[in-house]
C-alpha cells in the first residue's frame, strides 16, 4: 500500500499566527499563548516534529476537558538560599519554564549555582531553548523532566520509566554547545510514524508484549520503547526520574500524566539548574569544540558534529525556506482556526 | 593459547593493610593513605576491578616521579555562596574528593544545592561511595569526571573525549538508588583483559584506527573507544567535559592527564553537587523502586535491578569471601610491600 505523506510548506511567522489564533479561540491570554505556540514552533523549526505544533490539538482538548487553566499564571517561591519551586497552577508549560530560566539565572549570578524545580505545569516542549537561553546568557543551564512511563527498565518488559530528557547547554563561540536528548532509543511519535508509513525500526528500539526485542512498530506499540544504551541509558532515565520527582515533589513512573492525554491533571514535574562559571574563559570551550567538529572522520565519511550544531542548521533552513507540515496536520490548525487559511 | 588465569582470595582488610603498607614505603602519611587504599579496595568489593588495587602500582611510580605529592592535604576555597573549589595540590584523589562531599554537603544544607569543584587532585577511584554517603545523609548526590580522551565523537574516529563518568545517588529505602557509569561504550581496561584472553570485544564497544566499527580488541586498541548508546552517549560524555572543565578549569580532551600514566601531572578535573530534598518524603521514590524491581521480566528472564543492586550484592558477597585477584597482580603488590606476604 502506497502510503500518501502530501506536504504543506508554511513560514514559522504564519504558524504562529495561526497558533495564537487557536488558543485565542480557547481565551489563552495572549502572552501566555504566545510562549507556547512559540515553544511549539520552535521544535518544528529545530527538526523535531513531535515537539511541534502537532501538540497544539491536544492543548486545546486539555483547555476544553478543563485540565488546563489557560488564565493560569506561573508562581515562583523560594526554598533554600540557592534553591526554589515554581507552581504552573496547571497552565501552560513554557511560561513556567521561562520564569524558572530566569530565576535560576538570578540565582546562580547571586550564589554561584541555582534549581529551580517546576510542578503542575505543562509540556515544556523541546527542552534546548531554555538551556539556550541561559548559555546565551554566559551561564551553564541543565533541564530535566520526567514525563509519561513509556520505557521499560534494562531486564524488565513493562513501561516504567518515562523518556526523561536532558538538556545541557555550554556557552561557547561561535555557538553554544546545546545537547538535548531523550533516554529513550526512539520516541513514541517516531514508532508511530514507522507503522504509518510500515516500516520496520531500527533494531533495539522497543520490545513486545512479551519483552522480545521487535522491530514491528505495532508491535512495539503494544510493548513498550527501550532505554538508549541498554543498561547505562535505562540507569540515566531513571536517575532522572528520581531526581526530577523528589525535588520537585511530582509522580513517578506510571503515576507520570498530563503530557500526552488530553483528559489527565499533569502530574510531571522539570527541573532547571543554572551555574556561573565565574571568571573562567571559555576560550577553551570553543576551541575544544572546533577541533572536534575539525577532527577525522569514521569511515563512512558524515562529518563530526557537535550537539546543538545539526538543529541549528536545520533551524537556519527552515526560517528560510519555511516548514514542511503533513497536509493532514495543517488541515486539523486550519479547522481549529476556524476554517480561515488565507 | 590456553590463556592461565589463576587467582588469589584475599580478605579485604588484608588488601588494606598491604596497600597502606605500601603507601607508607612511599611515604604517604596514614589518614590520606588509608583514604587512597580504601577507595581502590571500594572498587574491587564492587566488581570494578579497573578502579581497584590494580592501580596502587601506578600511583606509586607518580609518587616515584615527582608527578604525585603523597604529602599533600587538600584544601577548600568558598567561590560563590553555594560554591566552592578543592584544590587537591597534586595529592591523592580520594582525600580532595572526601573534602568535596563534605563542603557540598554543608552547602546543601545551608543553601538548598552546592556545587564544589575540584581541580589537581588524582584519580578519584570509583565515584559510587561519594554518591552514596550523599545519600545516606539523605541529600542527592551527582559527581561527574573528565578522564583521558579514549572515546571517539559519534560520526568520528580519533580518541577525543574522556570515558568522563557521571555518578547520581539518590536517598532511598532500604538501600539508595547509586548509578555509576562510565559514557564510553567499554573501558580500556576491559579491551586489554579481551585482547590477553584473545577474546572478542562485544559489538558497537570501539572502532580501529580508520574509524571501522571492530570486535578485534588489539584493532580496537589502535582506535579507539565508542561512546555508549550512540550519538547520545557521545552528546552526554561531551556534556560532563565541558561542565567539568569549565567549572574546575581544567583540561579538555587530549589534555587531559595523570589518571592513567606514571608521569605526567594530573589535568582532569571533577565536580561534587549536592541537593537537600528538604521536607519532601522519599517514600514514593523507594516504593517507586520496589515495584520496578518487581516488575515482569524480559524474555530472558534475568530479574530486574536498579542501579547499585549489583554492586551492593557483590559487595556483601566479596566481605564474606574475600576478592579474588590474579595471582601476577597480587605477585606485584607483595613485591612492592617488600616481600612480606605473611
Amino acid at each position: 500500500m502506497a502510503v500518501i505523506d502530501r506536504r504543506v510548506t508554511v513560514s514559522s511567522e504564519r504558524v504562529m499566527a495561526m497558533g495564537i489564533d487557536i488558543l485565542a479561540r480557547a481565551q489563552a491570554p495572549s502572552p501566555a499563548a504566545e510562549q507556547q505556540v512559540r515553544q511549539l514552533v520552535e521544535g518544528d523549526l529545530r527538526g523535531r516534529p513531535s515537539h511541534g505544533i502537532q501538540r497544539l490539538p491536544t492543548l486545546v482538548a486539555r483547555i476544553e476537558n478543563g485540565v488546563l487553566d489557560a488564565q493560569a499564571s506561573p508562581t515562583v517561591a523560594g526554598r533554600g538560599t540557592a534553591t526554589a519551586l515554581v507552581d504552573g497552577g496547571h497552565g501552560f508549560g513554557p511560561p513556567a519554564a521561562h520564569l524558572a530560566v530566569d530565576r535560576a539565572a538570578a540565582l546562580a549570578r547571586a550564589h554561584g549555582i541555582g534549581l529551580v524545580a517546576i510542578r503542575q505545569a505543562g509540556h515544556l516542549g523541546m527542552l534546548a531553548p531554555y538551556v539556550e537561553r541561559l548559555a546565551a546568557d554566559g551561564l551553564v543551564g541543565i533541564a530535566l523532566t520526567t514525563s509519561e512511563a513509556l520505557v521499560h527498565p534494562a531486564g524488565g518488559r513493562v513501561a516504567m520509566v518515562g523518556t526523561n530528557p536532558i538538556a545541557i547547554g555550554v556557552p561557547a563561540d561561535p555557538d553554544p554547545y546545546v545537547l538535548d536528548m531523550a533516554t529513550g532509543a526512539i520516541s513514541a511519535g517516531e514508532i508511530i510514524a514507522h507503522a504509518d508509513r510500515e516500516q520496520d525500526l531500527p533494531a533495539g528500539c522497543a520490545v513486545d508484549a512479551a519483552g522480545r526485542p521487535t522491530i514491528d512498530p505495532r508491535a512495539a506499540l503494544a510493548g513498550a520503547i527501550s532505554p538508549f544504551g541498554g543498561a547505562k541509558g535505562y540507569g540515566l532515565g531513571l536517575g532522572i526520574e528520581l531526581l526530577v520527582a523528589l525535588l520537585s515533589a511530582t509522580a513517578l513512573g506510571q503515576d507520570v500524566h498530563g503530557t500526552l492525554d488530553a483528559t489527565k491533571p499533569v502530574t510531571k514535574g522539570d527541573l532547571v539548574i543554572a551555574v556561573d562559571p565565574g571568571g573562567v574563559t571559555g576560550a577553551a570551550v570553543s576551541d575544544y569544540l572546533a577541533a572536534l567538529r575539525a577532527s577525522p572522520r569514521a569511515a563512512d565519511g558524515a562529518p563530526v558534529l557537535v550537539p546543538g550544531d545539526r538543529m541549528r542548521a536545520e533551524r537556519a533552513r527552515c526560517l528560510v525556506e519555511g516548514i514542511a507540515y503533513p497536509e493532514v496536520l495543517w488541515s486539523r490548525l486550519v479547522l481549529l482556526a476556524g476554517g480561515e487559511d488565507a
